[in-house]
């Protein structure tokens, strides 16, 4: 079986609501998703505290999921083995955050198939979902861009724009024998 | 630069201690090293619960740290892109104490090159260092077996018996030139 490494943040797990919920909190307006297309929402005027809530105890506890990711990856695993690849260790407290949202939002993936890394190109797979191209730049397998506001101006890898697009993408590899 | 990826527990973690110490406060007595010898502490008469404690908070956070990794992972970083990969994510409440010790005890590995993992198989180096040949069986690079009472009588693997023939073996890779 081929292997796929499934990043969490903005692929499976939202962080973008939170980080507009903490921008409004503090600045009191809700930025419209055009004035940080193609860039961080914490380089926006008074989003510069935002990035610092990544080290808080609990704030990847309570992400939303990613629309039909829970179904798309269900039905993947049938015919590849999953790895969930986070670069999660810059941010100590999310570790055990990370761990329970996984178990309780994709309790088919085991613990064994779970990944806490810095630097990605340490990864050995076939193909890799991603919302940084960064981590696409240096994966020597298929690299997906999974499109997000900070990626939405990136060209060089194959876009896919949502959970239903990747089974889509995956729907032709496995008509040509990609498995 | 060629990549190892180094394991922590019983490579430069030292859990054996703490095992003895729990065995003893239990039972009374203190094991010698050639009751376990080939196999693992608790696998003892007695020891069968040792191995839940392994997801005690804080267990892993006061482990002594083996002699002479420091140093030695010290100048491997001179020659060679150094990893800690380690299968942790079977404990959650290791993630965090893990590392917590390694920002202590190995402060010039940068979070970056730490790896929390399940299957090793994912994982792309050049040279591996581990105590478990199960993890060494599904590596592409080169495996070297660290000696622990457990892989004794384990014979597929070229051995390092502690930290100073890591180093011997290193110093001939590179006098062979294998940077």
């Amino acid at each position: 079986m081929k292997r796929i490494a499934l990043d969490m943040d903005e692929v499976i797990a939202h962080v973008e609501p939170k980080f507009l919920d903490l921008f409004e909190s503090r600045q009191g307006y809700r930025p419209e998703r055009e004035a940080y297309w193609g860039g961080k929402i914490y380089h926006l005027p008074g989003g510069e505290h935002l990035r610092e809530h990544l080290h808080d105890p609990g704030f990847f506890a309570d992400l939303p999921v990613i629309p039909h990711s829970q179904e798309v990856v269900a039905w993947l695993q049938e015919h590849y083995e999953v790895f969930i690849v986070s670069a999660a260790q810059e941010f100590r407290n999310s570790l055990a955050d990370k761990h329970d949202w996984l178990h309780r939002h994709f309790p088919g993936i085991s613990w064994k198939n779970f990944v806490f890394c810095g630097d990605k190109s340490i990864i050995q797979a076939d193909y890799m979902i991603d919302d940084h191209a960064h981590n696409l730049e240096v994966f020597r397998g298929k690299g997906l861009l999974f499109t997000a506001p900070h990626n939405a101006l990136e060209t060089r890898f194959t876009r896919v724009n949502n959970w239903l697009e990747v089974r889509d993408f995956f729907v032709r590899e496995l008509a040509q024998g990609g498995q």
